[in-house]
């Protein structure tokens, strides 16, 4: 059906029908000039990204129920970095005219099944036309009490560094998908080869938020002192935390957490494996820093590794290889303004 | 300067630098995963507007300075029509190639005054690259007390319908703006000719949002039974206001306020004044219900205008023209997905 069947105001009625609310704080959802929110226990954390077809997606790989899923869970992971849960966000769409109402439908269904997921309310937005593409912009709000909240800024001299999960699969699977894109151009029935590589096309394609590593450090009675999520790349994020704390950083290589079909597509790709694991971003773990005395505990946390410790600001930022080397850490992660073609 | 040169941080540093928060409910500001926010007395209410180049705005004859002043604003719009105060907002952008770090400087000095002119403090947001133009997402997060908060909802079949300044003249600033555009084509030095439509340009490109007449409602003890900020049409507003309270309503042609200037810019353009006024839309008034009784409260509100009343909702939604015939109103308003070219 044609967008322009429906107009504005009925496609959000489409977009929107049987959205019940889950949360306490969320009072009053889409339909007004203003959705109503009420949190008067906990703070409120506000994040928002913005996602432009042909920068930061491809459609011509990436399913739109999945493109719905990211975009909300990227928004997740924010807050979670921040040791907040979400618990609202709004969903603005650009739409040019080649999508139809089931396109729409199909993107939004990824954005409400991440809602039900991670305990979610869709409560606004906007939606218009697009002369060149898809945009779509989220803004999410997120609850934390207050004395739990964790910023770049408090990491310690003798803090540990701790990562969620493992690094660069995400940045794999998407030269993987790339490459079948290359691979099937102008071929028609062109099936492309993922087989065994499943899980690099899952990590691009359909990220999580690690909301399960925030509960395990709650239950492990864990605030860490400083707290991101690799959006951008671990150097990249490592950097921003050692700035903002004023702190310094030795990471080790051994250390850095791998799956083994990253390593597998990295020796295929001829691309070297740490460089990839330091800045290939889109990981969305928890990179974070403990006192020194919260070792043990962190160790109980499965997924959790510890990948080094910061130091005194004058030492700089550094890896230290597997040859005892050490090489200055530098952000060489996604930067969107960087990269204009 | 190239935005290449400064890459996406060091944009949203320069961007962002001498940016102190006036907000107690401000914890912190741009610069981490997240904003935080306190807001343990009032409600908290959030409103969203994406604005993409060639189909909300023509750079041909906006000034960046005034197109950010008017996307911050449209959002504030929304929140005074909730009776709230705006507090805070992020910015996300997507920049085109053709942009320089000037430009944008200059699109967010325009954000930057609406925010310190409104009292709202710029607490993140997300900038990155665009294939195709510039790309403006606004979210906008106000504070309102809980009972004193006004939905499209509450509209009785005996309220009289009141609406602040004037209708139409945005929509004719417009019309103005577009008839220079075509008289400049191709022509070096042309001088676009406004002479005595000042008013009318500078309601298309630069709106105020109504904090007066909610601070005016506000000393009478007036709380609205129902409230929305005109930016579709009066028309279509009130139909939204009619359906969500179910209640009818009759308007006066010759209630409507309107602008000398947009009444001459009609004649001059042969364009049905009422027409213009009911359905032109980008007014951002204050269209609001009261009940009967507010009657003599209202009249000593300067620039309110009593333009009818609510009915049975069985009696429908029409204008009473000034020949005595009933018309019903319909919404002919902006609907940028009807609006597709």
């Amino acid at each position: 059906m044609e967008i322009s069947e429906l107009g504005e105001f009925g496609l959000i009625d489409r977009l929107t029908a049987n959205l019940p609310t889950v949360n306490p704080s969320t009072v009053k959802g889409v339909g007004d000039d203003c959705a109503i929110l009420r949190n008067k226990d906990t703070d409120i954390l506000v994040t928002t990204d913005l996602l432009l077809e042909g920068v930061h997606f491809d459609l011509t790989y990436v399913p739109l129920k999945h493109l719905g899923y990211k975009a909300a869970v990227v928004n997740f992971s924010d807050v979670y970095a921040m040791n907040g849960h979400p618990k609202q966000i709004t969903v603005s769409l650009g739409i040019s005219q080649r999508f139809t109402v089931e396109h729409i439908e199909e993107l939004f269904s990824g954005i409400r099944l991440a809602c039900k997921i991670y305990g979610v309310d869709l409560v606004g937005g906007d939606t218009t036309s697009s002369r060149q593409g898809l945009v779509i912009s989220i803004t999410c709000i997120g609850e934390a009490e207050a004395d739990k909240i964790v910023t770049r800024s408090g990491a310690k001299p003798t803090d540990l560094i701790c990562v969620s999960g493992d690094l660069g699969s995400a940045y794999m699977g998407l030269q993987l998908l790339e490459r079948e894109k290359v691979a099937s151009a102008g071929k028609k029935d062109f099936q492309p080869d993922f087989g065994g590589k499943e899980y690099l096309v899952e990590r691009q394609l359909k990220p999580e938020a690690r909301r399960d590593v925030i509960e395990a450090l709650a239950k492990e009675g864990i605030v860490p002192t400083a707290m991101m999520d690799v959006s951008d790349g671990l150097s990249s994020e490592l950097l921003h935390i050692c700035k903002d704390s004023n702190v310094g950083c030795r990471v080790y290589e051994d250390r850095i957490p791998i799956d083994y079909q990253t390593a597998v597509m990295a020796e295929e790709l001829n691309l070297n494996l740490v460089t990839a694991a330091l800045n290939g971003g889109e990981d969305y773990e928890l990179l974070f820093t403990v006192p020194l005395t919260d070792h043990e505990k962190i160790e109980k946390i499965p997924g959790v590794k510890l990948i080094g410790h910061c130091t005194a600001p004058d030492l700089g930022c550094a890896l230290i290889t597997r040859g005892d080397n050490e090489i200055p850490l530098r952000a060489q992660g996604w930067n969107p303004l960087l990269k204009q073609e």
